[in-house]
């Protein structure tokens, strides 16, 4: 651990396995924050989806709380049962960063100082005017016989090396460094068997168990491609999956159960795209060249956001009001104060004005508003937690106000009123005003 | 599974085994939509919070593919190092969903038909004026020795068995089902052996090695309580551990340690209480009855999605503006043409205008003002993507616009505007709008 030691000193030992294709991956995520719940891991649902694209299929993820032991005994267990390991986490500066120590352990090897590395970490905080802590110098440190991957966004080298037969990648924790890293490093190393092909189409209106009563034998778990659901707020993907060595014939054959699929379903398929309902409703919008606005109360701004974190959104996504008080709902979407004071803010008229208002305010081709009761707080026998009310309005006199019934949980309230609210608004584009959607209340009062 | 059997048939076999503490738990997540990477797993870090709160230690979550093979091995393996499996997914009604059986294989049991939870399923879809599609009947399916837990929220009847001499509990994937499942089925049965206590202070304007270096010794990993760090989009969290049978000896050290952090950490330090940066800026405004209002362009609505996640949010937080496009900023916000024409919307005079505005528009105590170029797109050598300008406008003619570098990546952009968004109207109330934030830029241009 003394003496620093030159990189290409090592050159000649094996990196990678090159004779071993990349069947199957498992993801190893590193952390106490992690596996006693205190910080989502996205990591790996992020590497999955990376891997998949790329024709390895993931089979497992697991989370382990920092302690050296129990890492070896992982990074071991996960090399014997699988052809690639992708870790992430552990790698920062301080005493409970184990991955280097646990990398070099599960490869029967010792750490040195990585010279190269080590000056990349200087240079990071010169870059930055600051003076590099003591506490860094532990991350240029590596197994002899593994290789330092450069960090262009972070103090964390990641790491490189073989377990068993097996190619084992170590990437820092934060996301932004992780995925360039893994761009670079990772994708370049990959040997896939097999091509794994996906679609996912987004349907609404319709629930799983009726997705899959109309579906029927398409959704059998032998068939390749294998089709599934999985719903979300609202929306029910249909996913499918084609695994095998000819390409051009996994191609064909999902755009065929595209087409059985799209038959079955009519008019509750959105799309048969690789796409998302914002990014459908803002790519409907920028080809017609129409603009969308928001007024949201019980979103509190949710909608604007899920729509503006597609790239380019500002071409057909205006923004508009967030009119979470009362006050806000008369002074910015022009609410007549004496619908406040009969039928309330969550009421059909109010959410009919907000969405007029929002319109007229904005210039915009449409308006989306919502209003409703979220909870916990604020039910009533008459209007209970979940009652949200959905108004679009557009070109031509159109209007559109729906109630729904989202359930009693304040997010899954909020993310559904999204979901619908955009579902609406797609409708609306698309001529669907007539279908009804999941979780509306029919006999509507207001 | 052709005769239906009434459930207190086998009242007398052990459904859990009461003389076993519950010391570690692993947490089993199932779908291929989580291991394919098509779905986040937000289930297992749920879990693993409610079980750490009462004393219950998850030392390991793992996710596998839809498989029924593999799942009974993983439930077996489980079951063998930990003292409660909880596993979610796999309960729905389609072909895919293997939990029941995988239950049964590693109980070495086998399925029969639940006449209560087949009562149940019928009951739900009468409740919706739908007949139960024939597909729904396997989920009253449960393994003789296993007992069917009662789902208030949606039609899988979650399960719970022992494997060898392991509580197994089965719950469904939806949150919204899991959540109030978990409740009520699940913590009453837990028996913790120790308790763990932990806390959480996060603190702004300080990157994880500086605090490190500031707490030295603290961070020892041998110590109880155990203290680390995660940095969350310019947050950092000082995270505390306590680990014993002595609750009151607990709460004292970790009362102790929070001492010393405070004092090492100063005013970076934004709360000791167990509170997240727009909970703490919601209470300092709602005590001191002071409205804060919103104008945002990159974010698109995400500042008061964060804020109004937080149930009761509107005593304090009234809405605002999403200004996305330039026709917004001079329409609803009243920037003056002439600056978007000279500096552009990206300028400090922009984001000023915009906080003035944004406050006299809402009638609000503070106006919080974001504008930036959160890419991939419209960045440029002299305003590189990642350029963010905040601004908060306060009584007494307070204003403070802060220039910021966030990185790269869309997303990171706008979750580090948000969180420097709040830490800025955080400072503002309390006097401390001198500290310097984390990517702030210094020499600031317009």
């Amino acid at each position: 651990m003394s003496s620093a030691t030159r990189r290409d000193e090592f050159v000649d030992l094996p990196l990678c396995m090159p004779d071993r294709t990349h069947k199957t991956a498992a993801i190893l995520s590193i952390g106490d924050e992690l596996t006693l719940g205190q910080k989502l891991d996205t990591n790996s649902k992020w590497l999955s989806e990376q891997l998949v694209m790329r024709g390895v299929t993931p089979l497992v993820h697991v989370t382990v709380a920092d302690g050296l032991e129990v890492l070896i005994n992982r990074i071991s267990a996960l090399a014997v049962e699988h052809d690639l390991v992708v870790m992430t986490g552990g790698l920062g500066p301080t005493a409970d960063d184990l991955t280097r120590q646990a990398l070099a352990d599960a490869m029967g090897d010792t750490l040195i100082e990585d010279e190269d590395a080590l000056r990349e970490l200087h240079q990071w905080f010169e870059g930055r005017g600051i003076a590099m802590p003591d506490t860094n110098r532990v991350q240029a440190m590596r197994p002899t016989r593994a290789r330092c991957l450069k960090n262009e966004r972070g103090t964390a080298p990641g790491l490189q090396g073989v377990v068993g037969e097996t190619d084992v990648f170590c990437l820092p924790g934060p996301p932004s460094e992780m995925h360039p890293m893994f761009e670079t490093d990772v994708v370049g190393s990959l040997r896939p068997e097999i091509k794994i092909l996906t679609r996912v189409m987004p349907t609404v209106g319709m629930g799983e168990s009726a997705i899959a009563q109309k579906l029927g034998d398409l959704m059998d778990r032998q068939r390749n491609p294998l089709i599934g659901t999985t719903a979300s707020s609202g929306v029910v993907f249909i996913r499918m999956r084609y695994e095998g060595s000819d390409e051009a014939l996994g191609a064909t054959l999902l755009d065929e159960a595209k087409g059985q699929v799209r038959e079955e379903l009519g008019e509750h398929v959105v799309s048969s795209e690789e796409e998302s309902l914002p990014e459908i409703v803002l790519s409907l919008l920028t080809e017609r060249r129409e603009m969308l606005a928001t007024v949201e109360s019980c979103t509190g701004g949710m909608i604007g956001q899920v729509l503006t974190s597609v790239p380019g959104s500002s071409s057909a996504y205006a923004g508009g009001f967030v009119a979470y008080s009362n006050e806000m709902k008369v002074g910015l979407a022009g609410v007549e104060r004496s619908v406040l004071d009969s039928v309330g803010a969550v009421s059909q008229e109010c959410c009919r004005q907000m969405a007029l208002g929002g319109r007229e305010g904005t210039g915009a081709d449409y308006a989306v508003a919502v209003t409703g009761i979220a909870g916990p707080g604020g039910g009533s026998a008459e209007k209970p937690v979940g009652t949200v009310w959905i108004g679009v309005a557009g070109p031509d006199g159109y209007e559109s106000i729906r109630q729904f019934r989202l359930g009693r949980d304040r997010e899954q309230i909020r993310r559904r009123t999204v979901t619908n609210a955009l579902a609406m608004v797609w409708m609306a584009m698309t001529g669907k005003g007539e279908m009804p959607l999941l979780w509306e209340v029919f006999n509507s009062e207001s």
